[in-house]
């Protein structure tokens, strides 16, 4: 497609392209964006190597074009809402401003890098909503797809978790790395007293005994009082233990009361297995006394997703406004290059919607239902704050990169604005959408122009 | 963990585990293994950089632990299937033999690595069954989880894909690259005939022209019809047409038509748009003349798996059989070093069973259900093909690597060994396992001492 463009002197033409997704992922009311510092900094220094381009000779792409390719390097604009943003869909996120050629080639590192990085945040937001002030750690880079697993971990700490067991991701993002013994741990000593002596001993900090192994509450947990007494003998506390297997509600409880009547109360309760959001809220509801939760699986891939559903669609080239036209009127494409104004009183609280408007549009008066004609509202008097700001151009970076708690943190501010009624995991609120006056009729002009 | 085992003096105990998972993914009856010489060629050159020692400094590690960390090489020995067999659950697919603290190291990397490509070949299998020689093409790249893309493209091709879209994959592994046009280059320019035109002049082999971007009876197909006559009149074919909205069944027969009754018969129908196994199986039952699949979401993200439930678990160390006890009998492992063979008539007919041996055993001549004790069959006049063969030896590759075409054909080669029964979607039949008699000593013996 590029050599297309190029072969037919179109790679120049300055050309608008709109991220944004479908559908808020897990049946959900929000997702959380993420990816963005990421992909500004691959944007940063994206080019093709020698030995790409030498790859490209033999797929018997043209010289002329395979110079070009060589000189590239990503020089447009990016808009965007800031990373760890409550988002929603179908409003543009990010917008590229460059040339065709160049917005073209991003492409599918731009859908790649924040369709996934947002649809874990997403889901580590969701686990961190139930889970209030529990920890909550990152276990899943065994089952991760691939190396995705090392962005898994970025993406959940963004959405509100503790650590990770990553220790990659831990060293190159700056995550506290937390790990834990196996039961293979266990079972290569001849016994489990012995096994768990040994690691408090060489391990006393943050010490976490894995108690299922052979029999929870008649041999693990029994070990493991054990064990903290004759840490406590020598000054130190064990930190806690950890259920893997079997039902967790009811192990904690037998397992609290053991430790309790030990005189333990400080001992911690971990637990793992399965885990997602509707399994920590059920073992909320029933007051497993858990205090820690690792999370795996069903973290790191997104169950049961597995993919945010991000397209990068054409609104603007060569002087033009661009549109898609489908059957499925959602699926229509919105023109131009567009603003996204988050409205809320004057007290900042969010109304619940976003309108969207021509980006040479400063303030909306009165938005538009996208296709429904008797539905609009006036929001002239309402506060609005303009989501996609500039964060790249002349392919330099606009903003100050910051550090991955920063993010998180800004996250959870943007979070704890959102409605409650729009975070419920059953049949959540649904935040809307609005289109301009302006918006509004140059799209229906298009429309008319592409009718058959 | 590690450091556990370094200060308590048992880095050194030599340790055998095993991988395998506990379910066939996608309710199917089968799973294709894939990422084995990814996995040799990464443990070959496994070493901590100076970079991670001073990160692993920062968080506390004793000295002479991380200058042990620091000479730390992958020296041990593997066993496993060959890449591209048709595996099994419950049954060791890979076993490593090696020092407790490098068979413990490489845990998360053997997981990470085989889960991923195994699901991924897998879905790509399942497909490729259904598709029968009709093109099957990875358009899943943009959808993927982060780079996991990369190794999913690979996965792929082992299970029966014939192109990527990756051209990174491509490069790399030796995959066909193959693209499209996506809806912004029709949408780039003022008119889909001009943009039709222009594509075919420039890209004259092999070209595809996307025709729903506006509207595909009205507009895409009558417009694909005077390029490729036009492309006739310069000594050209027109390769194909894509359909990517809609209903693709009602589309494909009414494109058909349209390009045979202008005497197009040769142009072929590619369609893309959310297609699994399952969608596929659908428009072929109703004899939708697609010719072309390219699948991407549901491909690349093992829909709606996700992930393989792989494991890794230890069965020997410090010379003595180790095991796990669980409440399910089936999680209960399997201790000691062991062999497993496909078992077959003399005609090379799978009779549906792997047996499990201890790897000291040459000829299985009993095998029992694992849990069962009333249910044992004979097999010692029956041929037994040894799975796991020696892959790695002093952290050398003991194989000669092959291309990935190499591997594709020998998972294909393998899996038309597969009876039909287990191959079907719905309700598979389920492949057996059968432990040797000494096996089911050793287990026994080892879980009454356990028993509490």
């Amino acid at each position: 497609m590029a050599q297309a463009y190029f072969k037919n002197n179109k790679h120049e033409q300055t050309a608008v392209f709109d991220y944004y997704f479908r559908k808020n992922p897990f049946d959900g009311g929000y997702t959380i964006f993420a990816g963005l510092e990421d992909l500004l900094q691959k944007l940063k220094t994206l080019k093709f190597s020698q030995e790409d381009i030498n790859f490209l000779k033999t797929q018997q792409f043209p010289n002329d074009f395979l110079n070009y390719l060589q000189q590239f390097r990503f020089r447009g604009k990016i808009f965007s809402a800031m990373e760890g943003d409550v988002v929603f869909p179908n409003r543009p996120i990010l917008r590229v401003e460059a040339t065709l050629f160049e917005a073209q080639l991003i492409e599918t590192i731009v859908l790649n890098l924040l369709n996934f990085q947002s649809l874990i945040a997403t889901k580590a937001c969701r686990m961190r909503w139930i889970a209030g002030n529990r920890s909550l750690l990152d276990f899943g880079l065994r089952r991760a797809q691939g190396p995705g697993g090392y962005f898994a971990s970025r993406a959940a700490f963004i959405g509100g978790f503790n650590g990770t067991s990553n220790v990659i991701a831990g060293e190159d993002f700056n995550i506290p790395i937390s790990g834990t013994m196996a039961h293979s741990y266990i079972q290569s000593y001849d016994d489990e007293l012995e096994a768990f002596r040994d690691f408090a001993l060489q391990l006393p900090k943050k010490c976490v005994l894995l108690v299922d192994t052979y029999n929870t509450l008649k041999s693990g947990i029994p070990n493991a009082i054990i064990v903290a007494k004759e840490m406590e003998a020598r000054g130190e506390q064990l930190y806690a233990i950890r259920l893997d297997s079997g039902d967790l509600a009811y192990f904690a409880k037998k397992s609290r009361k053991l430790l309790d009547a030990a005189g333990l109360k400080y001992v911690k309760i971990a637990a793992s297995n399965q885990l997602d959001e509707y399994v920590i809220k059920s073992l909320q509801e029933q007051d497993a006394p858990i205090d820690i939760y690792g999370v795996g699986t069903n973290l790191v891939i997104g169950k049961p997703n597995g993919a945010l559903d991000g397209v990068y669609k054409l609104a603007f080239s060569n002087g033009k406004p661009r549109i898609k036209i489908s059957e499925n009127l959602l699926k229509i494409t919105l023109p131009h290059a567009k603003q996204v104004y988050r409205v809320m009183t004057d007290e900042d609280t969010w109304i619940g919607a976003d309108a969207i408007g021509l980006s040479t549009e400063n303030h909306i008066e009165t938005i538009h239902h996208p296709f429904d004609p008797f539905k609009q509202m006036d929001i002239g008097n309402l506060k609005q704050e303009a989501l996609l700001n500039e964060v790249m151009g002349d392919g330099e970076i606009k903003i100050k990169l910051r550090t991955l708690s920063e993010i998180a943190e800004y996250s959870r501010q943007r979070f704890a604005q959102l409605p409650l009624e729009y975070k419920r995991f059953y049949n959540p609120h649904q935040y809307k959408i609005g289109i301009s006056t302006m918006l509004k009729l140059e799209q229906e002009t298009l429309i008319k122009s592409h009718k058959i």
